[in-house]
Order: structure tokens, then sequence, then C-alpha cells
């Protein structure tokens, strides 16, 4: 996707918001400074032109240098993977005792798209999960999946965030034991960007016991052009299903067309981009198969 | 005051905005367009000393440019004020049949800083008014007030939207009633500017009826530097109260001293900023006199 009126405003929010709940005495100076690099990046690239992934990129390298980190979120995708592992069992039976598992999982790994272990939402997961209503899947192209999952031989999920990566792993398992001929890949980013999961969390949550995890790119959503070898094989692979999670993913593959391929977005609407797009509403869940345009 | 981080992208959410609200049918990248204007803007400038309102009127002259309009809220600002005007004589007895008429007409003129006429707002403001409880007023100046107003002999009101001002106006006959001896002069900017009051809404609202009104400046905010002789005058006026009405004019004040003057900041909390400047919450209520540093 390229850059929407939406987006501007939010990337200086980004900066913002980054830097206060990274640094909490950080000076408005400080902010201000960092914003300030944003400002002449855009003044110096073509924004019609450049690919929200690179520039969310350029974001979270601006975060970094300010905090002197190369992994600022370090410390905070720890902690969401040890929650979103305490939840695990309670979340794993609830899952397999369901009339539709695999139906089930795709709704647990939409929610765990919005876990915020930050604050008093940790028990807000095993809430929402209980009080879910199939109506906030506002987009619901299940039956199209599962006819889907018959017939082909792989499936590529691209990850989004730490906490979150625990229950794309029950997700896994639970295709797994419906569909155990059908090969699953898991893809995390290339380098550590914002919360979203790398080989670390991978190996922290032991998704790397499970299946085969390979790296994307060091963007914040797909970008081609920065992905690893692996990543365009397995992307581009003939019977495959690509499952992409989240907002960051869904932002970097809106807009272009990759007709042979066969793609689901699974996420939380997060912003009133997606509301525009999506005309659905924040707080909605989509499961949706990528069509020509979307 | 100064640029702040919650700033930046507020600037060009507000381009977004006020395209959007003024031209349903406006492309995604015309707005962008209007947006880059801002950023070459900003890149050029040092964001660190430039003053709020003067940044506000070029976000807005980028506006009128777009939609090649010189005043583009015109028709709107109309409509505000013919809305306003239908409930005055409602809300008139209300102040009049109050306890403390000028605190009620305070409160009156605090609500209607936030009239929005747009969509099912119209009937909110009678609602909110009958409704209001005195803990929303959550910085209440109103006994220093009350004492200052027996000592001095005129009053400054600078005004902020089209709407609000027919409550100014109430407010301003029920000062008169009790206090008949202090001179009244209300200020409206000297150039449209957003959806803030002009001679025009004065003229319209028969404000111009009632006491002096004067031109303040062409941006959305106090700029003493480009404000004309006559609203310097009542400005710096020996015995002089001042009330800065909204968000705009407050944070305009905001981290200018001026030790001589007595102002008084009457307004609706509207954004994260006002929350960490005035340790308050979006949508409480601040009649607050001036102090160093605020």
């Amino acid at each position: 996707m390229k850059l929407e009126p939406e987006c501007v405003g939010c990337l200086f929010n980004q900066i913002m918001r980054a830097l206060k709940t990274l640094k909490h005495d950080l000076l408005s100076e400080d902010i201000l400074q960092a914003q300030k690099k944003l400002i002449t990046h855009l003044s110096n690239i073509n924004i019609n032109k450049e690919e929200t992934p690179v520039i969310g990129k350029f974001v979270y390298d601006i975060v970094s240098e300010t905090l002197n980190e190369p992994d600022p979120y370090k410390h905070i995708k720890k902690q969401y993977n040890e929650l979103a592992l305490e939840y695990y069992s309670k979340v794993e039976k609830i899952v397999n005792n369901s009339e539709d598992p695999v139906l089930k999982a795709i709704i647990v790994a939409a929610i765990a798209n919005t876990i915020d272990f930050g604050s008093q939402h940790e028990i807000d997961f095993i809430s929402d999960l209980k009080h879910f209503q199939m109506e906030k899947l506002v987009i619901n192209d299940y039956d199209k999946f599962k006819d889907t999952l018959t017939k082909k031989t792989h499936i590529l999920i691209v990850g989004d965030n730490s906490g979150e990566i625990v229950y794309d792993k029950l997700l896994i398992s639970t295709i797994k034991k419906k569909y155990p001929e059908i090969k699953i890949v898991y893809a995390v980013r290339s380098a550590p960007i914002i919360n979203d999961v790398t080989i670390e969390d991978a190996k922290f949550v032991k998704m790397v016991d499970l299946v085969q995890v390979i790296e994307s790119c060091p963007t914040p959503g797909i970008h081609i052009e920065s992905s690893t070898e692996e990543f365009k094989h397995y992307f581009y692979l003939e019977d495959n299903i690509i499952i992409s999670k989240g907002q960051g993913n869904f932002e970097s593959l809106y807009g272009l067309d990759f007709p042979d391929l066969e793609i689901y977005y699974l996420l939380k609407a997060k912003c009133t981009l997606m509301e525009r797009l999506l005309d659905v509403k924040i707080g909605d869940f989509i499961f949706k198969k990528k069509t020509i345009g979307f």
C-alpha cells in the first residue's frame, strides 16, 4: 500500500507514543526532534510512491536511534509472550471443546491480534474470547478457507506481534490436527521492528518445535523487495494458502495484486483507515480472502 | 505556545478532516498533496520556535487553497449561528432562573465551546446543560473571577467559534445585568479562519448591538504580532479582565507570561495535549485564571 491521508498524522503519533511508552521521562523537545527527522525524510521522498512498510521501518529506526536501542521493545515482547503462554492451556481447552476447533482457533488468533497485556487488559483476552459473538467477525470468509484447506498442500502464516504468536501456534496445532497432510510454514520478521515477532519469539514460544519458521523482511509489514529468498519461495509457492496476520501485513499487501496467490487476511481493525478501506468499524474482526484491488 | 509532540500528527489530521468535511468527494491523492505542503513547510521552519497559531493559519491556508475558497467554512458557520440562535431564549431562561446567573452563563459559554451542530448533536446542547454537573468544571476559578468583577472596569472576551458566539452574547448580557458599570469588548478574528468568529458572525448574531466588537488577528489563536492595534490596546488595558475562549486561544497564550494581565481561560478540553498540560480529561470543562507558565 502507498501512504494514505490517514497514515501521515498517524506516523508522527506513533513516534510520540512509542517514545513515551518506552521512556517515560523523555522530554517533549526530544520527541519533537525525533518527529523532525520524519518531517525531513517525508520532504525528501515521493510520498505518493513509497510503500508503507518501508516508511514504517524508517519511523521505528527513528525510535531506536532516539533511545539508542536496537530492539527497544525487547522486554515488552518477552513479557507479552510470557503472559500469552500463561493462558495457553485454558484457551486450548476452549478451542478443542468447541464445535469447529479450526474456526474457533481462527477467532482466537484474531482476538490475539489485539491483546494488550499492558494495564488491565490481561484478563480481557479470556473474557473477550468467552463473550465473542460471530457478528464481530464482520468479514468472514471461513467457508472459502475451509473449502480450500481440503485442496491445498501448504500454508504460509505471516506472523504479526509478540504474544499473538502464541495463539498462532494454537491455530497451527489445530489445523495440523484436522489436516495433518498440509505443510505449514510460519514467517517472522528478519530483524527487530516494533513488537513484531522475530526468530527470538519463535524460539521462546517453541514455535520452532512445531513448524518450520522462516524470516521475511525487516519491515513492519510484508515488503517483497527486502524479503529473504526463502520467504519469497514460500510466498510464491504453488498450492499455497497465505494467512496474513494483523494490520501491518494487510496494509502492505492491500492494493498489490497477486492473481495466482490465495491470501487470507486475519486481523482486528484498529484505525480509521481500516474503516474506510474495508467498510468496517474499529474493533471489528476480519477474516477476508484477498481479492483484486484489496 | 510552541509546537508540542501531540500537535504534529494533529495538524496533518486537521487537514484531512477539514478537507473531507468540506468536500466529500475529494480524492485521497488531493488530500495527500495538501498534507505534502505542510511537510514542506515544517521542513523549512524551526518547529521549536514557531508559534502554534501561525502554523494553524498555514494549515488552514492550505485547506483554503486546496478548495479554492477563501472562507470554506462560511456556510457551516452560518448554520451554526442559526441553530445556536434557535435555542437562545430557552437557554436564557435557564440562566436567568438559576441561583447564580453569571456562573450559569459561564458554564453555558463553556458547553457552547463544543456544540457540534453537525449530526445528532443539536439537542445535546440543551441536554448537556440540564445534566451538567459541577464536577465537570474540573478547574474552577469562579470565586476569583467573581471577586475581580467588583474591582475591574473592563472585560475583553476573545471569541472562538461560530455558534458558540451566541452564548458568549448571553454571558455578556448576564454580566452586564449584574455589573452594569463594567465595559465589555468582544474580539473576533480579523479574517476567516476555520470556523472561528469574524465580524460577519458578530453582525449576524447581533453581538455588535450589545457591545463593542473589535478584530484581533487572522490566526486561529491569539498572535499578538499579527493583531490589530485596537486589539493590542484592549489586550494590554489596565483594569482589564480577559476571558480567552476555547482551546486555540488557550494554546496561543499558554507558556507566554503577562504578569500584569488578568486572564481567564474558558474552554472544553478536546485533546490529549490538554490532558497533559492541564492534568484534565478530554471532555472536562475549564475556567482557569492564567498563572505564570500556564
